[in-house]
């Protein structure tokens, strides 16, 4: 198909898509002449996994290692999670001590070398943003958040597609992303729920 | 103090710091002379609050509405909820069909009325993107994210601090958006943990 049809299945102006094939996140089409390419079925697909990308919030440069984690994975499951973890995670800052992080996530089954730095680097960087904005964890919710998220990874890891590599590395590579925002909105109703039941009254938007 | 000393104290550089001034972020210190202003200890723990905001990933514009409720907050404690997570939303979408999303946190005890549409509208928006993606989220971990996120939602409620009004608005303000990174940084390390502990390996940074 010519790329205004791409624009018309796939729902993304024909500007966009240009732009996303000069940020190389969308491959080539197939040249069919010096000005004109033909797009298939798996140019609307990526455009559905790039455009749910960047609407979660994933900026351009990581849907691109995403993309490239999709398109070229590591030979095993667990080294999926890193490279898709990695594509979304800033490096760990040189030097910061992640001794206070290590013992928090001991509580998630963290044991030394179950995880990469980076990732740990993540929490660390979080902790310390809640710290410089004066905020303390109270400490009946942190064991809760462990809990709960430890019970979260192991759902998701347990359900793990078998049947094909393929269904395996989206599976993995898209729900480590794309999830986020799902479980976000939904800690948001879930905390105006339990607030109404504590607290009573309706939440109306102001 | 002036403003360089304000700069030390807090580690925020005079140009962000004049950045944060106009875009009222910060408030004006007291004018001390035509060119010259001071600054005291709110300030400084203004500035904390304000970069751990932004590095959370809240815009500038979000940020302000944020501190706003900080600084005005309304007067019931559920209605305090309501508007810090307006601030961080995005209006639902006109005319969407929620009935999908309403059958869906009907599992976290959401009942007609206990929450902001435009909160469901981030559900909905969040099922649209993976939908987007051709990512279906599995049978068995839809229950796991439901009760463990009501789980995670209750111990917060359960924790507001009643001591005072002003740490009551600063926990709720701050923790419903402060701890979004830091749930999604424990998910990443517990995925990882779950997969080594599924599919053997350790993870290195690639």
């Amino acid at each position: 198909m010519r790329i205004s049809e791409l624009s018309a299945q796939s729902g993304v102006t024909v500007p966009t898509i240009k732009y996303y094939l000069r940020e190389g996140l969308l491959p080539e089409g197939e040249r069919s002449a010096p000005t004109q390419a033909t797009y298939g079925a798996t140019h609307v697909e990526r455009l559905g996994v790039i455009r749910a990308l960047l609407d979660a919030g994933v900026s351009v440069a990581e849907t691109r290692r995403v993309l490239a984690t999709l398109d070229d994975p590591p030979a095993s499951a667990h080294e999926l999670l890193g490279a898709a973890h990695s594509a979304i995670t800033r490096p760990a800052d040189e030097g910061v001590d992640l001794s206070a992080t290590e013992r928090l996530v001991s509580g998630l089954g963290w044991k030394p070398g179950t995880c990469d730095p980076d990732v740990l680097g993540d929490v660390a960087r979080a902790l310390d943003g809640l710290e410089r904005a004066g905020f303390a964890v109270p400490d009946a919710a942190m064991p809760v958040y462990l809990q709960s998220i430890r019970a979260i990874a192991d759902a998701e890891v347990a359900a793990t597609p078998t049947e094909s590599a393929e269904a395996a590395v989206r599976y993995v590579v898209l729900g480590s992303v794309l999830v986020e925002p799902l479980l976000l909105a939904l800690r948001r109703v879930a905390e105006q729920v339990a607030s109404a039941e504590r607290f009573g009254g309706t939440t109306t938007a102001p």
